[in-house]
């Protein structure tokens, strides 16, 4: 016999048969009182943003919803809605497939670089500047890419200025701004001009108001969503199912027989 | 020689060096004057919502957003989470392919069933209440479901009356809203007890805003994916791997040996 | 108090502490006496395949492995490989993702169209051909593709020929190769020549095996997961990550102000 | 505009209007003179394998097709049956996304270490028993668990001596078999008896059949897709939708007021 499965365990969300909680507030509290940036901050963090939160957490949602339909997510979504247009999760759930380290995902990798160098301006009691410096030499030594620094298609992301400005304004631009600009620095003067791209952008003001780096993937995720289901809908309503078919050319060896 | 693939279309967003449009706004004036709610609004309809609009959508988005850990979407994306650490994206992606017609896709079926029973109600000249009664009888004599009503938990969805009230505060309560009340009045008479249930209102607010069918679907998944990305990291934040295993008795033949 | 999870139910596999079971033989002895292929069928059936079945599952299996890395399935996972380097099962799933009735899936459809031609012969008692006629006629009328029938690449499916032959050799034609074969004749008398194509083979020939017609799109899955998983190994290894953007062409409205 | 795409290249399969190709043999040839496994193998080394080759592929992939419904990988698979009913490839999904480091995919990181320890063997002139003491030295030292020992279910896995006794008749054991060889003994000495699990014999085989690290998880992708669609196909015939709800226990914050 086989033994019973134990409970599962949970501190998110619970439900009886008239009410639905989320981390203790009544989910029509929130439907009425609260809006659904607030309630990915509180799912996240346990409780309610205050007003510059929400609209830094409402910024970064927006800034990665998306930039068009060809980039890795938003075109495995629509593959997947070529060729299978039983389901629209599939489709969705294909484009987040693509999210990762290389695409979208540069922004957890960049705040644990942003604790390691607020860790080390601590317990060497070195400047934030210093701090910067060393880690651009060692990267520079172990030929490592710094996260959140330059960009494939926008020399200067738009998103940056926005987000940086958005946060001091607010009061809430701390170490992981600040690190930020002194790493963009330290890499212009050691490397070359590496300006900060959206994921260096959105990992220092998460850092600054205290998400862990978990998040910082997970919020590309939550924003491209609402991108990815659009593009989806436009392929369903506009394209006709397997339409598409990327040319391929074929460098293998020539044919032959079986022996 | 392959030919080239033809360049792909699409409406919703572009780029280039220093700018990123979404339907024709930058992403920089969304990001410091619209929040993520509009932004969803926008992604699927082409324009920013009115007030009434972005809190409809709001109170939707969080309506769907989590009931707890056990529903099929959380539960596959733990799953995942348990047997691959490597990577957030498929963890919330398994949970994403647990959502269809039978787990938070419902409202799409429901939207198509308004709006064929609005058109009923207009080319036969019949009340809105006629109409559903009609297709309540249909329903009896097919043996079909009737989509957004009833349900597994809640004997009352505490989240229809939410959205109902405040479709009518804001004005844009209209067919869609009509013809679910008479549906659940119809199947009173004509079945038992089914109350409208959370698919079945987010669906009549939905039909009354001018979404299509789909976005019943691809609204679940925007929402939810608030609530898996939280279900994952507290998975990874609270929980060894593996540790799940499902308890499973075997009822199938007894061991024997190959011929 | 929630009540405890009532245990699963399964008959395919079971194992304790020394053994693992499938359909009861012992996974030691399928290892030295079975091959993979016998296993499939095992899985599926709950029963060991004769010379015959394995020979034509081996064959359904090779068919469908790959054809080209431009396949929405194919590029879906080197998409997702792209963006994604963390998971290995990311980029192989969100292929899978792309397969459905359109690509790869239409099997099953086609088997149910075997079956339901079958009964119609049997209940009206008219002829096999006659039965497809009728098909073909309904078909006609109601504006509906005939699953199994025509191709997008190949004016003849080099693979339906290699089936059918290998069916017939092994005694195992039957009701759904004759159907095939009649349909293809008929929508060539009434419509325009429409050859089978490999999905329809593999319909007809996994009918005359008994297969139910889910197994029509689960077979191509599993034959597929050999070229996915090869797919993205060759991804990895041959191409950078972030290789891929598809070019875009945006239609949608010019840049504009937010009101 | 856009410059075009770069045509994609590939050298795994080819087809024209009336061929396909796998690594330059003709598919028609590969579905009557070969059989999936050897498929399997052209597909991911270039050449068919010879008759020991293939056995111990075979066993393999037998090996790690499946072992029961409550394992993660399968249980994610019935998950998302439970809730989607639209799409047989959305289920199968969802199971694979469940493999990785910690379900099924230890056998990379074990290839990874065996050829670690092949090096120090070679670079330091020491016998593979003293590198395989070293690295369990090693593993003490940083408190890493050993991939490819130990066992969460089996205390001694019966597939393990299937495979090495094949290797060996098939006089393809060579230092992968002895490298795991060497270090259950040594990790014996040094830690606790920690016997060779199914991960570390298949990447032991694997090693001395000359596959990359990649393969350890793609094998056992390709092996579990078999059971998953068994899985998945009992689901959807023997239980009703939505029939699955996990106990879970909520131990967050109790019910509160928005302030």
């Amino acid at each position: 016999m086989k033994k019973p499965m134990d409970t599962w365990r949970s501190a998110i969300a619970a439900s009886d048969d008239t009410h639905i909680w989320i981390h203790g507030y009544d989910v029509t509290d929130l439907m009425t009182r609260a809006d659904f940036t607030d309630t990915v901050f509180l799912l996240h963090r346990g409780r309610l943003p205050n007003v510059g939160e929400r609209r830094i957490l409402n910024a970064i949602l927006i800034a990665v919803a998306d930039h068009g339909a060809g980039a890795p997510s938003c075109a495995a979504a629509r593959l997947a809605a070529s060729g299978n247009r039983q389901s629209l999760s599939a489709a969705v759930a294909a484009g987040i497939l693509a999210i990762g380290d290389e695409h979208g995902g540069a922004g957890s990798a960049c705040m644990e670089m942003i604790a390691a160098g607020s860790e080390l301006s601590r317990t060497h009691s070195i400047s934030i500047e210093d701090a910067a410096r060393r880690i651009v030499e060692e990267a520079l030594v172990s030929k490592k890419r710094l996260p959140g620094l330059g960009h494939r298609v926008h020399s200067t992301d738009p998103r940056k200025a926005v987000l940086f400005t958005l946060a001091r304004r607010e009061g809430m631009a701390g170490k992981g701004v600040a690190f930020m600009e002194a790493l963009e620095q330290a890499a212009h003067e050691k490397i070359k001009p590496l300006p900060i791209n959206v994921d260096g952008a959105l990992a220092a003001v998460l850092y600054d108001l205290g998400f862990s780096p978990l998040f910082g993937k997970l919020v590309f995720i939550i924003g491209r969503v609402a991108g990815l289901t659009a593009e989806v809908a436009e392929e369903y309503a506009r394209e006709k199912a397997m339409r598409i078919h990327i040319p391929v050319t074929y460098d293998g060896v020539p044919p032959r027989e079986i022996d």
